[in-house]
C-alpha cells in the first residue's frame, strides 16, 4: 500500500516503530492491508460518488445520490436498508441501513452526510468542476498538478481529489461503508450492532431531521451516534470532538435618508448609514477584542477538570495556523485558539453600503447593512444570546424595526435600524467520561502511533442537540479529512491519505467490543 | 404648452401676475413660446441622446456621444464645431463650437458635461434600464408610474424622464443647444460672443481638462463661463452659484486573513476586518457628526460679508429636507445645510466585506474596504486634506500600504490598510460684485417672479479653479435640474418642467447684452 510518501526504507522502517509503538490491533492491520490491495476499486467508486451533483438546493439530483448509496450498502451486506422520508415532498431523505450482531451488548449509529455546499464555478480554479473529480499530486496552493488516476492502482498520501463534497462529507459516507465492507471482507467481525444514518438536508440547515429522528425513534436506538464531519487537527493528528459550538444570525440594516444622495449636496448635513453602522459595530468589541455587550459571557457552562485538562493538552497550532493564514495578531491577544473556541462570539460575516471600486459613487448611501454571527458554547441560549445584542443596539439609541420604517418612524426616530433575527440552535458537548467513550477512544489509538487530540468543542456547528432531543442520544463525532480541505468554497478536496486512514479509524470503531 | 401641472384658471391667471411682477423679457417670452411648439422634437431628441451610454470609464462610448452632439450643434448652425482632444489617445474629447456676433462686446462659454457615472443595474428599481429613457407621470418616490411619450406633444411639468444622465449632465448640453436653437429660430440674435465647452471626463476626474484648457487657451478667452450642472435651490427656485467645494478620494481596504475562514472555526481568534474598519472608521467623527481628524477643519478661508449675507438670504430648506428624505436628525445637530456644504467634509460613499442578505456566508472575511469622500472648501488643499486623514490612520496603529501587503508586511503588522489616494482638486469661488455678473443676475430675473437665489458655494464640485489657472476666466453656475434628480444614484431623473425652464434660463443668458 502506498499512499503515504514514496516508500522508502526510511518509510518502511519508521512504519514497523510506528506500529510497534502504538501497538496497532491485528484488527487495523487487516483492514489497511484491504485497502492496500483495494484501492484502486475504492477510488473509482468515490470518484463515481463525486461526480454525482449534490448542492442542498437541488431535490433532484440529491435522490441519485441517496441511491447511489443505497446501492453501496446493499453491495455490502447491510441490510433493512431504507429511506427516511420527511412527511413534506421533496426534502432529501436520509438513507439508514443496519447490521444486528448476535450477541452485541451496545450500538452505534454512524453519521455523515451526502448533500454539499451551493458551488459558485466562477471561483474554482481554472479547467476545475465541481462534479468533475480531479487527481493532483499535492494540494493546488502548494503547486500540485492534476495527473491521471493511476494504473496500476497505487496512490501516494498526499495527492488530492478535487470535487465539491469531496471532503464534506461525501468523505464520510465512504470512509463508514469502505470501513464495514474492509472489515467483513476481512474475516472480522463487527463488536457492536451497526447503524447507517446518512443525511441529506445538513449544508441546507437539517430543517426536517428533527421530524426524522422523531418519527424513527425506536429504529434509532443506539448507545452512541460517531458523527463523522469536520476536519481532523490542523497538526496533523486525528481527533475526537465531544461537542459543537450553537449558532444563530442578526441581519442589520441602518436606514438614513430614503434615497442615496449626493454626497457634496448633503455631506456632512444628512446622516451617513456607514458612519452610523460602523460605529454602531465598534461598540461591541474593546480594543482587546473582548464583546463589550451586557452579560455577553454570562451563561457559559464552564468546562470540566477533564475537559480543561485535554484542552490543554490538545497541541498549539497558534503559530502554525498565524504564519498560513499571513496574520501576526490574533483578535484577542493572550488566547488561544482552543480558548477561543470555547467562548461564545460575535463575528461580522458581511458589511455593505454603496459601493467600493470600480462601482463606487460619490453619494451619501440609503442604508448600511450587515450580518452578524453568533456562535454559542455551552450555556448559552440562542434567543437569549440575540437579546442581548438587541439589549445593546437599543442602549446606543436605535430605534428598532423588524420591516422597512414607515413615515412616521422616520418622523420620530433619528437612529433607525431593521433587524432581522434568523432561527438557529444550541451548542451541545457530551461529557468525557462515559465508559463507552473512554472503549472508543481507546479503539481509536490502535490506528495510530501519535496522540490522539481530545477537544471539548469544535468551533464549528452542527444541530447535535436534535439528537439528545429526540432520541436521548449521545454523540460524538470523530472526523476524517485534512484541515486545509476549502469546505463550503471553491476548490474542495480530500488528501488520499486522509481518506485511507479514515476508512481505518471508522474500521477501528466497527471492530471495539 | 403644458409643462406645469395640468392648466387651470388658477393656474392661468397665475401665470398672467407672474409674467407681470416678473416683467418678463419679449425675448424669453419668444423663446418660451418656441418651446411651447416644439416641445416634442425636443423630447424625442433628448431620448436618443439619453438612450446613448456614457459611463465614463467606456471612451468608445464616449466617442458617440461626442459625435452626436456635434450633430445636434451643426444642425443648429453653430460654427466651427471640433472635438478638442487630450494628447493621451482614448480620453473623451471636449466638444467645442461658437457663434461669433458682430459688435458683442463680450463673449461667454456655456459649459456642461455629457459623461455619466457608474450604473449598477441591479440597484435600479425593477424594469428600468439607465439608458432605455422611459417618461413617468411623477417621481417613483412620489408614486409615479411609466407612461408612454405622448402623441400630442403635450407635457406635464411634474412628468419625469428616467435615465443615467438626465440630470447629470446631458440636461445642460440640451439646456444650452436648445436655449441657442429657439433663440435663433425665434428671430432672436445673442447679445455676446456664444462658445460652447462639453466636457467628456467630468465623472472621472477632470484628469486632462487642464491640458485642453492650456493648448485652447486662446480658442477659450471669454468674459464668464457659464457652468450648467448641478440641481437648482431645493425650495424650487433658481439660483446662482459662485464656487464649488473641491474634492478627493480614498480608497481604504484593511487587511486581515490571506483567505477567507470559517467563522465557527476561527471566530474570534482571527482578527475580522469588517470589525477593524468599523472601529476605524468610528474614530473619525464624534457622536456630533464633527469631524476628530487632527487640523480637519483648519485652512479655511471664511466667507467674506457679502458672501455671508447672501448665505443668511438663502430660504432655509432644512425642514423640507428632512421631511423629504425621511430623517428626523442630521449629521452635525444645530448645523443648517447652508452652513454645513460651507464646511470641510468626510463622508463614507461606501462599505463592503464579505456578502450580506442571500449571498452572506459564515466567513470571516480576508479584506473589508470602505471609500472617504473628502469634499473640500476655499483654503483647503486637496494633498494636505488627505494628508491629514493618512496620518489620522496611522495614528490609530495601522501599518499603510498602497499595495497588497506582502508576506513579510503580514508578519510584521497586526493592523494593515492599504490606502489608494485618487487625485482631487480645491474648491474655487467667484466674488458676488463683478459687473457681468450683475448683469447676468438682471437677465435671470426675466425668467421667474421669484427671488433668484445666490449661493456663495454649491455642495457638489467640480473644477472650477483649472478654469481661473490656465485662462484666469471668470466662472459662475448656473443650474437647471431639479434638486430630487437621483444624480450619481440608481433611478437618476430630471423633471419636465426643470428640462423647458433649463432652457429659457439659458437662452435669457444668451441673449443678455
Amino acid at each position: 500500500m502506498n499512499f503515504m510518501k514514496k516508500p522508502s526504507l526510511f518509510f518502511l522502517l519508521s512504519l514497523l516503530i510506528s506500529q510497534v509503538v502504538s501497538a496497532q490491533s491485528p484488527g487495523v492491520l487487516s483492514i489497511r492491508k484491504f485497502i492496500q490491495l483495494n484501492a484502486d476499486k475504492m477510488i473509482s467508486e468515490y470518484s463515481e460518488f463525486l461526480a454525482l451533483p449534490n448542492v442542498a438546493a437541488n431535490p433532484v439530483d440529491l435522490k441519485r445520490n441517496a441511491a447511489f448509496i443505497m446501492e453501496m450498502m446493499t453491495k455490502r451486506g447491510i441490510r433493512n436498508v431504507q429511506l427516511l422520508e420527511a412527511s413534506t415532498r421533496g426534502i432529501p431523505p436520509a438513507v439508514y441501513g443496519e447490521v444486528i450482531v448476535p450477541d452485541a451488548t451496545q450500538t452505534l449509529v454512524f453519521y455523515a452526510h451526502y448533500d454539499g455546499q451551493p458551488v459558485d464555478p466562477t471561483q474554482w480554479s481554472k479547467g476545475l468542476e465541481a462534479f468533475k473529480p480531479v487527481l493532483f499530486s499535492k494540494a493546488i496552493h502548494q503547486g500540485g498538478v492534476a495527473i491521471p488516476f493511476p494504473s496500476d492502482g497505487k496512490y501516494e498520501g498526499d495527492w488530492r481529489i478535487y470535487a465539491r463534497s469531496a471532503s464534506d462529507d461525501k468523505a464520510g459516507v465512504a470512509a463508514i461503508l469502505n470501513a464495514y465492507d474492509a472489515l467483513i471482507k476481512s474475516g472480522l467481525s463487527p463488536g457492536s450492532n451497526l447503524k447507517f444514518f446518512f443525511e441529506g438536508e445538513e449544508e441546507a440547515g437539517s430543517t426536517h431531521l428533527n421530524e426524522i429522528l422523531e418519527k424513527h425513534k425506536s429504529l434509532l436506538q443506539s448507545d452512541l451516534w460517531v458523527i463523522a464531519d469536520g476536519p481532523i487537527h490542523q497538526s496533523g493528528r486525528k481527533q475526537v470532538v465531544f461537542g459543537v459550538r450553537g449558532d444563530t444570525h442578526l441581519n442589520l440594516t441602518v436606514y438614513a435618508s430614503r434615497r442615496p444622495l449626493h454626497s457634496g449636496q448633503y455631506g456632512n448635513w444628512a446622516p451617513n448609514p456607514a458612519m452610523m453602522l460602523a460605529r454602531l459595530l465598534s461598540t461591541m468589541k474593546d480594543e482587546n477584542g473582548r464583546v463589550t455587550i451586557n452579560g455577553f459571557y454570562d451563561d457559559v457552562i464552564a468546562l470540566s477538570p477533564t475537559e480543561r485538562k485535554a484542552l490543554e493538552e490538545v497541541p498549539s497550532v497558534d503559530e502554525k495556523m498565524k504564519n498560513e493564514l499571513g496574520i501576526s495578531a490574533v483578535e484577542m491577544p493572550g488566547t488561544s485558539l482552543g480558548e477561543a473556541i470555547n467562548l461564545p462570539s460575535l463575528n461580522i460575516n458581511g458589511l455593505q453600503s454603496g459601493n467600493v471600486g470600480k462601482m463606487a459613487t460619490n453619494q451619501i448611501p440609503a442604508t448600511a447593512s450587515a450580518v452578524l454571527d453568533l456562535r454559542l458554547v455551552l450555556g448559552n441560549d440562542w434567543r437569549r444570546q440575540q437579546q442581548k445584542v438587541i439589549s445593546h443596539i437599543k442602549a446606543q439609541g436605535f430605534y428598532i424595526t423588524e420591516k422597512e420604517p414607515t413615515d412616521e418612524e422616520r418622523k420620530n426616530y433619528g437612529k433607525i435600524i431593521k433587524i432581522s433575527p434568523e432561527d438557529g440552535y444550541n451548542a451541545q458537548r457530551t461529557t468525557m467520561d462515559l465508559p463507552i467513550v473512554q472503549k472508543l477512544l481507546a479503539a481509536l489509538k490502535t490506528t495510530t502511533p501519535e496522540q490522539v487530540i481530545l477537544q471539548p468543542t469544535m468551533g464549528g456547528s452542527l444541530p447535535l442537540y436534535l439528537f439528545e432531543k429526540h432520541l436521548n442520544a449521545k454523540t460524538i463525532t470523530v472526523p476524517v479529512v485534512n484541515h486545509d480541505n476549502n469546505q463550503h468554497a471553491e476548490n474542495e478536496n480530500i488528501r488520499i491519505g486522509n481518506f485511507f486512514e479514515g476508512i481505518e479509524t471508522m474500521g477501528s470503531l466497527m471492530i471495539m467490543k
